[in-house]
């Protein structure tokens, strides 16, 4: 059976060597000092080695099941959830008013990590729970919110999500799911949601579902489409459960992987439903947390990738076959293991670059986000909104290559289910599809994000990374990772310009590179993480750190990624500048 | 439920539009006109969609079972494999006197493919009788031949291949099974062999094993190895079966895809052996068909890359969502089609690109297969020797990446079971691990075949390119298609001289660019082979073809692989470039 160790060192030296983010000028960031996030990080470190990776197999292989209407999740998981509950952890960025521990967004992206990388079915329980909760809190009345938060930040009470229908899941404006205003204000609802993961379930009083829906008689299309807060049970004046309002499980969907969560069909016959924000107003009300939500996801990616490349790292340590070309490295052996082998470092280092990049990717997109929201600073808010998609589609894209190239160190054992490295590639699958799939988001980023406020945003980050090639230009050592990092950089602004210059001509000529666009992003990103966390290792080792190996191996590491990894970016960008054309050329009834 | 047609018209194409089979001076190629492979590819094409494809998805949700010893297989597989033996496919490329139908082996990759697309897991029963008569074909004595290869080639028995034990897989020095030598003559097989595909099941009368065993008293490591035929039961000198022999199915393994393949452990105690080949010889004799068996796994990888496109693209056709960004294309409708979006085109035209190059790429193959066998063309056999690498590993490696592109087409119906696009991508994994696992097999091209014989093969290869570019030069339109496939040829050759330099000082600095070596091969491959079809298609439509939308398809098709495509080798060439030192640099310890 796999497990799973929380990378609770490599997260400090992020938090503290790299992103520096007590001294940084965040609301709540002062309180985050190394003891203080290490003991954070050690006993979410703990409940996610001990409590939930345990149950990981179990869940993928027990699966959820309906019986009579009722939802059971598989063994140890309710257990689990109380365990969880008791830590706080559910609430732990939730404001202090409703239950919350009131921390900067930051601390729940690194614990998420922990938790997700143990075990993805069972956190999606709570995260679906979070993203509810984040919508009422910004768009609930105080009514609403008095009633549903504190429930929910306990998750006494769990939350859904519920846009998708059958026939559609992007392009929600076509959704059929109907609104009945009543005289009382209430609404009722009524229509077929389906993936709608954590719709029923054993583990809560109540489940809040938040749906989108039509009021009879609105606006055609997207512009009329609201946001409605749908109880299991409605809920009294006092708090206390009501009857079971008329929303129902219908199935729950055999799926590829996280079959430890109840992936449900939705059934709404005349369920009564409370208008959550302005009417026709329902997809902002549901996509304010977007940012968070999709930084989440990114973040389940790159939580994958993690857990198996720490399998695959064993396995390859531990697994005797063949020798060392060069010479045996285990002479009074059978045979070396598997880590001798230049294929098998090649593909190692490949995981390793990405897991540590990534991460501190996710979490600096994190101290944009806080700064966006505890500072309202509109241009950190305007640069993490552009690098959502890239974080959201990279990272998911990416993570997933990541734990496949885990199940490949395995052999024929990572084939069969009984070493747990299928399940991670299972499981990872579904974060490029969820949460607005991967060709979405490099449309938004093409579409939208790069061209947002005049293109601010990107020029923002264009002058983010030059400022940080100029400052380090004269230290000792960083000439190796800034070379790299301005040439992939030059990369990105050609693509952008391309756009700009053939996109006017034709859209497609922009829309058809979208999807290059956005790894060739990503992969700026990490290259800008691993000069940043080069030039965090360079001044540890220059000011004489007790841990010089960890600090070598981050250089070390830093220029992998450098050399193998970045140039990448000159295929995207030769694809983008081949234009629409042989992308375009085809009758849909010729291909 | 996902369909099958089979890609009969193209397969036409590339056999004689494009390879001339029929003027090709190899024994057996004179009758495969246009008409025969016409009536093969259909006939074939029938089976395949009407018999084999609707099993393929109760293969994978009913599994194989095993009860008191007995395997049995999911419903209608059975039935099934008697219309394959009726029809005498599992035969085809079989000689005549021991009941096969004697064509040349181009026509079992042609039809292979369409079985395998159909219905992976089924076709693997005949695929691995195949591969073990094939070895007694070629190492048999008169008596062994007489005896198991009339009910082999007829599938009446099933073959095995027995391999990898517990604790060793590709490194087969350290196998413990052991063969006892009887006064008799033969051997007692004592041992237990893992992940033995088709190793039991209720389809056939006796299974024949091929066993891999070390003989007591003989030499140490990969030289003691010999192999040995183990019927399940005992056969008589009349051919009637005899008692049961001393080897059992331990249990079937739980795996991630080709569920309806039973994937036996098998348990050996004092089983009756008979000597196959020599003493001590057993890697020769089971690897004497390498060549063929490996480029049948690159033809599993292309032909679930070509279902899941078929699925893929109906799907993109027939479902609404989003507008087409430059006018609406289904004004009358409430959405677009989804392959009106450039990324999903981009997507398909990945999808179709590949599978089109790859299945010349296999077809091209097999003739230098049917050239090196049947004109005993030391020249062809080592061209393809030099190819198998590439076909299994590049092809195995793309196709999985397609089934992936194809699943997320789909959305969140593409991980739901319920569309069949989540097996095709399960299934296809296993391809990229058997047969040699894909490191192993860019191991092989690097380290072994890229040198052989004083690299002559490669050199060979090269010719072949740089002689169909000066052939094609003057030729109208071709220009276009030449000029890539010359500067990814140059990215190859720079990498191998890179190889020739640099892995004389240290090998690990040829050996860690080994897989971006074999994708880099891949990719000139598939760019020569869609050269190919352009010069082909291009004198098609000169010609005054009465099909001119075809050939014009396959331009557009070869321009999006130029373009979109080919660049990749640039970035191969650089990380090969880049040497084995930041791939080396770790100490295990530090990872």
């Amino acid at each position: 059976m796999p497990s799973y160790t929380a990378p609770v060192k490599d997260m400090q030296y992020v938090l503290h060597d790299v992103l520096g983010i007590s001294a940084q000028d965040i609301p709540g960031y002062a309180d985050l000092d190394r003891d203080f996030t290490a003991a954070i990080l050690e006993e979410a470190g703990k409940i996610s080695a001990d409590v939930l990776a345990p149950l990981n197999v179990v869940g993928d292989t027990e699966g959820c099941r309906m019986e009579n209407g009722i939802v059971y999740t598989p063994t140890g998981f309710k257990d689990a959830f109380e365990q969880m509950k008791e830590g706080g952890w559910p609430g732990i960025d939730m404001p202090e008013e409703y239950g919350g521990q009131g921390m900067p967004y930051i601390m729940n992206t690194a614990v998420g990590e922990m938790f997700s990388g143990a075990n993805q079915a069972f956190t999606m329980y709570q995260g679906l729970t979070h993203g509810a909760a984040a919508a009422i809190l910004a768009h609930g009345t105080e009514e609403q919110k008095n009633t549903y938060l504190p429930p929910m930040v306990a998750t006494d009470w769990t939350g859904t999500m519920n846009l998708t229908e059958p026939h559609c899941g992007t392009d929600l404006g076509l959704m059929r799911t109907k609104a009945e205003p009543q005289a009382d204000g209430t609404y009722k609802i009524t229509g077929q949601k389906i993936f709608i993961s954590a719709g029923e379930h054993d583990m809560a009083d109540n489940i809040i579902h938040l749906v989108l829906a039509k009021i009879t008689g609105g606006p055609e299309g997207i512009k009329g489409v609201s946001l409605f807060i749908v109880p299991k049970f409605l809920v009294n004046t006092d708090g206390s459960l009501g009857p079971r309002n008329g929303v129902s499980c219908g199935k729950i969907e055999e799926k590829m992987g996280i079959h430890g969560n109840a992936t449900c069909v939705m059934n709404y016959d005349e369920a009564t439903g409370y208008l959550l924000g302005q009417e026709h107003k329902g997809m902002r009300a549901m996509f304010t947390m977007m940012n968070e939500a999709r930084l989440g996801v990114g973040m389940q990616g790159v939580a994958q990738a993690e857990v198996a490349f720490q399998n695959a790292l064993e396995y390859a340590k531990d697994r005797l076959q063949g020798r060392d070309v060069t010479g045996p490295k285990n002479p009074d052996g059978p045979a070396d293991p598997l880590i001798v082998h230049p294929d098998v470092r090649r593909n190692l280092m490949e995981q390793k670059s990405f897991v540590e990049g990534a991460r501190a990717f996710l979490l600096w997109g994190s101290t944009l986000i806080d700064r966006a929201h505890r500072n309202s600073d509109a241009d950190a808010d305007g640069l993490v909104s552009l690098l959502t998609p890239v974080i959201k589609g990279f990272l998911t894209d990416k993570g997933y290559d990541m734990t496949v190239q885990a199940q490949q160190v395995y052999g024929g054992h990572g084939y069969i289910e009984e070493w747990g490295m299928s399940q991670f590639t299972r499981d990872a699958r579904i974060a490029m599809i969820y949460e607005g799939a991967n060709g979405v988001q490099a449309l938004d980023l093409v579409g939208r994000k790069l061209a947002q406020d005049g293109g601010k945003h990107v020029m923002a980050f264009f002058d983010l990374v030059k400022g940080f090639a100029k400052d380090n230009a004269e230290v000792d050592g960083m000439a190796e990772f800034l070379e790299p990092l301005k040439k992939a950089s030059k990369d990105l602004q050609a693509a952008g310009m391309y756009f700009m210059a053939e996109g006017m001509k034709n859209p497609n000529n922009a829309l058809s590179g979208s999807n290059d666009f956005m790894h060739l992003f990503g992969h700026v990103c990490l290259g800008l993480m691993w000069a940043k966390m080069a030039r965090a290792s360079l001044a540890a080792l220059a000011g004489g750190t007790s841990d010089p190996v960890f600090h070598e191996t981050k250089l070390a590491t830093a220029r992998f990624y450098m050399a193998r990894q970045l140039p990448m970016t000159g295929t995207h960008l030769a694809r983008i500048q081949s234009g629409a054309d042989t992308v375009m050329a085809l009758d849909a009834a010729n291909f």
